[in-house]
């Protein structure tokens, strides 16, 4: 299974996994014409339950929820109910049919760290370094630890990831979006947008990350938690991102308005991935340079420009 | 306003206001014969939004919230609605309305940490210290870091407080509440009950906690969070309050079964309380011998025995 299997990294991974010959239902919010597919909101007990009754499962990939730091201040109460009571009613489900659990966290979970990101930084370092800054990322919070205290409880098995910055095909553009979709968007449309000075992010191209994700279950670790992300060596500040997209989408920077860097965001994200590339065999191979350019196609297509 | 005026802490707490000649309107779920009080669920916005149309406040204690951790896992909707989205609604409302709340959180969110537990462990010790054990837990820890989260992007004025084991009067029984009432009820009405051994509580008679979270409004220091609860010198064996309920209430312990620690649940609680002490002029002054005897006659009149 594979819930929010509608959405934008659903949709490559169910992609990856059907590719390599396993069998997977995915759910989502609204009717679609996806083959093996349902419609489940995973925030009603009911509708989650109902899947359970039909289809019998080895491995739950637990993607539902409501993304991004803003759509969370703006939409809470979807944020809380989908991402928090969603999971705990996976997680009921989990603790009686005994499946396995692959459990979407976030980056975000690290609040402003400042240092270097590995798994062990939410284990050791004192709290108040990462205290999360946002909803969304206390959802994710919350979300890890409800799986570990299940695990603790009730045996039951799961598998944490954090990604972070993943872009790509599938991925929608709405303005709560992150700035790779935010910037090709605007670009295509000429339409104006801003970039924030001095934020350096790594971003990863969502197939790259599909198929680590695709990875764990052939090595299925319970309790273990990754992050998962671009090559350290592609990290970037925004603006040359921005540079990348426009001259993708072949235009000059005559819509971009520059800013000294954003208020409560961090400044720089740098994230250790070798745990995921042991583990996982995690191995990036889309460079930014590469993986925009088949953003812009992939967006070009469609909204038909 | 106190939200969750009708129940265990907020009755004790508007008594105590009252007398010290404040105004107070209470809030809680349903209709009572009370006056100065009106029903609302603080999970939805609208009620809650028309009790700020009809007054004005200088300071809100949002005491409003599904309690225990049996009663988390049970109800868990219930528990994120009221706990996390109730308060994400009443930090909008500051936010707006420029209001000084008294957020109440648990000593819960400490987790199982078993040194002792002093405001800083929050801040300064390994995240694995504390990792709240269970749903109750992770709401009250969440709405603490909504609560610094909004100081910090919008300079809203909020106290903490983490009350622990409080006791007394107005507490009615049922069996998600803490170990004294469900001692003294069962006591009184003649049926078994369980103790298990080698968990040391310390606990707080409920008008001397309610005195000091009465006091807060009158050294309101933006941004600290306090430990409320008993006398270190309190501090006791499960079973030592079994026995002085079982002394109040004039049974030997012929219904009481002993069993070996409870698993998932801390042995030994010691709580640091010198910042409230300090700020807040703390003083519990009923020892645990005279407020179960009080508890004691308070049920029995109750419940009509």
């Amino acid at each position: 299974m594979v819930t929010g299997g509608a959405g934008f990294i659903g949709t490559n991974l169910v992609g990856e996994l059907e590719s390599r010959g396993h069998e997977v239902i995915s759910l989502d919010l609204y009717h679609t014409e996806r083959d093996n597919y349902t419609r489940c909101d995973v925030a009603n007990y009911r509708q989650l339950e109902r899947v359970f009754q039909k289809w019998e499962f080895d491995y739950v990939y637990h993607l539902a929820a409501e993304y991004g730091r803003w759509n969370g201040e703006d939409y809470y109460e979807n944020l809380w109910q989908t991402n928090v009571i969603g999971t705990k009613h996976m997680i009921r489900l989990q603790e009686k049919l005994k499946f396995r659990m692959i459990f979407f966290s976030s980056a975000e979970v690290y609040g402003d760290y400042a240092g270097v990101m590995s798994e062990n930084v939410m284990i050791k370092n004192p709290i108040s370094d990462t205290y999360q800054m946002n909803d969304y990322a206390i959802t994710k919070w919350a979300g890890e630890l409800m799986c570990m205290n299940s695990a603790t409880m009730f045996s039951t098995e799961t598998v944490r990831v954090r990604p972070v910055n993943c872009y790509g095909p599938h991925e929608h553009y709405s303005p709560y979006k992150g700035f790779i979709p935010i910037f090709i968007y605007h670009a295509l449309f000429n339409k104006p947008y801003t970039v924030y000075k001095g934020h350096r992010r790594i971003i990863d191209y969502v197939e790259d990350s599909a198929r680590t994700f695709a990875n764990i279950v052939d090595n299925f670790i319970p309790g273990e938690v990754y992050n998962v992300g671009g090559r350290k060596e592609w990290e970037k500040d925004i603006k040359e991102y921005s540079d990348l997209v426009l001259e993708a989408v072949g235009r000059d920077d005559f819509l971009v308005t520059y800013k000294e860097a954003e208020p409560f965001t961090t400044k720089v994200k740098t994230m250790d991935f070798s745990k995921a590339i042991k583990d996982l065999k995690h191995d990036p191979k889309v460079s930014p340079e590469d993986g925009i350019r088949k953003t812009v196609e992939w967006m070009r297509w469609y909204y038909r420009i």
